[in-house]
């Protein structure tokens, strides 16, 4: 088979992690994989090594499930802790809240009650002001506080703050959710195990993320700390995300959790966002919008630079007000990416500079 | 890596078209997709090219629309086309009525109406006592028939017989529905172009399946003969159902249908069944139950054996009452297997038969 | 204010019991409750009498709600003990599956198994063949069994009967549901006290129907024998079923079952359909199709009487095809409406046939 | 029937103008609705004269349907102006977004998008940041701006505000809907009639209160301007509001809408929240938290006060941080009322302020 003759060339650009393929070592799980017959929908060996490898890093009482996206992995593990009068508290620049088309309103039925916050991380202070309406038939009860991990805006939570949160969570009767859609840049950015931002750190029910760290199409929902969901697979499968094919849902999990293959891309990827945020700091009209601390670059770029620069390699706008744009890096950025794209983004800045 | 230590002997047995891997040559695909980095969520090469195979195949206005599994492939498709107070025409058998633990519910706010079939197959004569309400306000409206093409029940719509369904469909103001898990196998089976059975047929909603006929998981949604559905890709997102790679779902139907692939395996799949079918007939206490078709063997087998089979290789029991148990064939289904299972087979009701 | 121009004679017909007004005793409570301000939305002293009312009649840990109707009453008391992976076993011919436009599978996600019934009533043998497939996550799980009483079909279940489908479903692990739209026909029918068909015959959760037998609109969803539902309000409110006025819903219970209106009404509505009944017997070509046993009465007419006989007093086909027709008679249906009616069916039944 | 032993004197509080009872020319309208049968569900003669009356005011082609609530008249009516990935841009006081218990979310499916507003009262320039996702898969999609008319903090739009409104929702594609429960309160306050802040302003779907203005419990959804909803009865009966005995819905409209008791009851509820603005203002520690508008007094309180004044006649918190206290009137509210509220107000206050 001939590849597409508009095929790119295969270039790295720094507009998302999941326009990245797959690492090769999960390729190579993927047909290790492929032999015979075996089982569907995740009654087949595949599958029970890869939750035992996450139990492996969460604690031999995580209740582990695969979808096969993100999505669904913060959707379904929320479906399974609320009832539709529930109300889910997170970040205005949640994932859940902006950037899933209403799937879990939609799904769950929920109210999600959105709060500003700096840095995209919520602090425990904020959690009160929404309670004071408990018990009243009128009002979405408050009963998940979502967080990301690493967040929208490339931040990260540290173990205490996650533990405070989930302290208050839990003491008024709330669970704490994890959306760790990039939760191993997180570890790899506090150089921690897995374990300390989740099991040890309080956490309820995790989304933990495999697409954007290497994988074809991974994710896998985890119940913690004693939460369970025994109806997950009823959950799941009425919910259009039970693979018949598990075993190579699965497979990608357990290439990811061997060898630390997670620890070792998302370290690569956090190096390769600090490399770059250093390269492009100094430079005339760019500015870091946020500290860097997993593999997410925000930079305020004079305006006229934009669209130049997004012609070069291609990028996301993150604020159209402020002209705040987001670079992301990945398991296979190389230095040569980084370097050569921060030269562009000097040469493009210096060029708007010198014409004004 | 090394195999799970409880990996299975390579063996393929016929308790389900899913409990096979995957094609080499899509596996191949799938690493010659895997090169550089391209846009996410469909917005790629390998996307815009297995979109233009599958006009090759049904015609160049199809509306066509990747998502990850079946089930979704059938209730996204409806929610398209339907609203909350419409209502669903199936067979009794139908996947979506029996299969889906209630996704199409959930989801698209329906009410089934199901029917009793004569093999999985609906006429046209039974649609118009369901329509005899129209217009009323206690009841669900009917708005589309759906039937799926090869049934579950093994056997194949003819053209003509689709054909008059959605005749039938149309003149009532409803649209025709083809759940095409089993696609390539029905038309392998007629040995008609895939364009016969569903656009040249008059379907207007068709699920594409591709993971039954030898993909790792990839399924799609086609909208055919002016039935549009502009808003799919909300539809898909907030359905959990957008894959952020989405080159790595799209890459296998481009495989699929590059080379006719999909029919070099659907036909393979098919003459494995043929060949079981004739080899288990004349069996003592063997009766095949429904005529062999696609790649699906009905057998009524005597109650005491299929426990003993059960063990030698799985395959489920359809109907626990008249110990009516069903065998499928795969894309990997070698003679080799089929004869083996069937000596099986002789073995265990002949040591049966003797037994009495 | 004028009477509208086109307002209808003071006729009293047979076409639904709900086409009646209201009891004069149920108006003069309205009128009654109408002094000063109370607390919205429950919290008021009609509220804990019709709740006191309704315990003293179902027994003193009845857990007991006001909704505005039926349908409603039916979706969210079943909304409580379910989860959207859940199936509801019924007649084929009740109300939650033909008559309500599809809201018990729109609000609570569930899936309705139907089954045909010998006059409308489930036996428990019907249960066992449903529930193979109990822990399958391909398949709805089934949760409850929900029946009416009195039935759509005019016939009652004996308090014998409730008990041995309830102890069927507890027996697997299900609720019974009663949808008691027309609970008191059945209860007057039986000359049972209200507790004997639904707390004493082992019902977990009832619609219990005012509409019907003289209310203006107020049903109850009523938790029973250990079952209760503490987020009943939030389900209520998120069902758009809290009424604020709620003394105006709760007053009207209170009337019904002050000084044994809701028995009065019932059993008043009950004799004119068996005083309809034995006077339409023996008219040519007229036969009654099934047993009439609370207040409806199913006949089979001449096709050619049915327009002539809906011209003078407006009914309807039950089933167009077997010209089997429904007559439902109210709590203020007078002996003269009965014998003006019957006496119409005879001669245009007579005409028809002298016509022959 | 005697009265609840538990019943209250017949006093008016300011809790909220549901805690009021029925006009009586309402109830009159109810006793002389009730003679005879007629057809349920709406074809009755008393919801056709309704139906006209409300054309009368709100123009001949207002598209009218009766419900039980208005939290279902906002949530039906925004239901068949939306698709589940639909965004609903409203206040972040709006009784969709904070009273109804997550219901719009629950059965639209729909986001909603709050927004701070001063007074209660969304601009147009608010309007534009929200839309810069266009067509972008990932966001749910802006589809209908939602006001309430008289706001949730007792204001009132201006005819000219809400035609501002209106095109800047229509130049976006957008649709504008109006939360009138309080409907009436603005046009009285405004001086004009009802058309002028529907029909006339641009609106396009209404909600029109009844319950708040003396009726026991009446809404209605009105689509205008050329919006029509030809499924509403589809969307009614799925979503459980619609009424069997549907003459006695409409018939309180009739009588509403009839010698312009609307105006009357709501004028006069408005005087007396200005009588008691009046009557309050100077009060040492009391001051008017907003402009007294329609029929809502906001004021804040000094905090030792609000629960003796609670003691002797309930009302609400509004803002437990900042003490702010809602105060409402109604038809019923008696000068007597106000002047002795007033005083208790000036004594609670006065003694704090001694204590003090």
């Amino acid at each position: 088979m001939q590849p597409p003759t508009t095929n790119p060339a295969p270039v790295r650009a720094f507009a998302s992690d999941n326009n990245a393929g797959v690492h090769p070592e999960v390729l190579a799980a993927l047909t290790a994989a492929n032999v015979g017959h075996v089982r569907a929908y995740g009654d087949d060996p595949w599958t029970a090594r890869a939750v035992a490898r996450i139990r492996e890093h969460l604690g031999p009482d995580a209740d582990v499930h695969f979808v096969f996206g993100g999505t669904a992995a913060n959707v379904l593990g929320l479906q399974c802790v609320t009832q539709p009068y529930h109300a889910v508290i997170c970040a205005q620049t949640a994932h859940i809240a902006v950037d899933e088309c209403g799937a879990p309103e939609r799904f769950t039925g929920c109210k999600l009650l959105t709060l500003p916050t700096k840095e995209g991380k919520l602090v425990p202070e904020q959690l009160p002001p929404l309670l004071h309406h408990g018990g009243d038939q009128h009002h979405s009860q408050p009963r998940v506080v979502s967080v990301s991990q690493s967040t929208e805006l490339g931040t990260v939570y540290k173990p205490a703050e996650l533990r405070a949160l989930a302290d208050a969570a839990h003491a008024h009767g709330l669970l704490l959710h994890v959306d760790g859609a990039r939760l191993a840049n997180a570890a790899a950015a506090l150089d921690v195990p897995l374990r300390a931002i989740t099991t040890d750190a309080g956490v309820d029910v995790l989304s933990f993320g495999g697409t954007k760290n290497g994988l074809m199409g991974a994710e896998a929902v985890v119940f913690l700390n004693g939460t369970k969901a025994p109806d997950f697979k009823f959950v799941r499968k009425s919910g259009m995300q039970l693979a018949s094919k598990m075993r190579f849902v699965a497979a990608q999990f357990d290439a990811l959790l061997a060898d630390d293959l997670w620890k070792r891309s998302a370290a690569h990827a956090n190096r390769m966002a600090q490399r770059l945020g250093r390269a492009v700091e100094g430079i005339p009209g760019v500015r870091l919008a946020r500290p860097v601390e997993a593999n997410g670059v925000f930079v305020f770029l004079p305006r006229a630079a934009i669209a130049p620069l997004q012609q070069r390699s291609f990028f996301y706008v993150w604020d159209e007000e402020t002209c705040e744009c987001r670079w992301m890096t990945s398991f296979d950025t190389t230095e040569g990416d980084v370097d050569r794209f921060a030269a562009s983004v000097r040469e493009v800045c210096s060029a708007k500079a010198m014409a004004r």
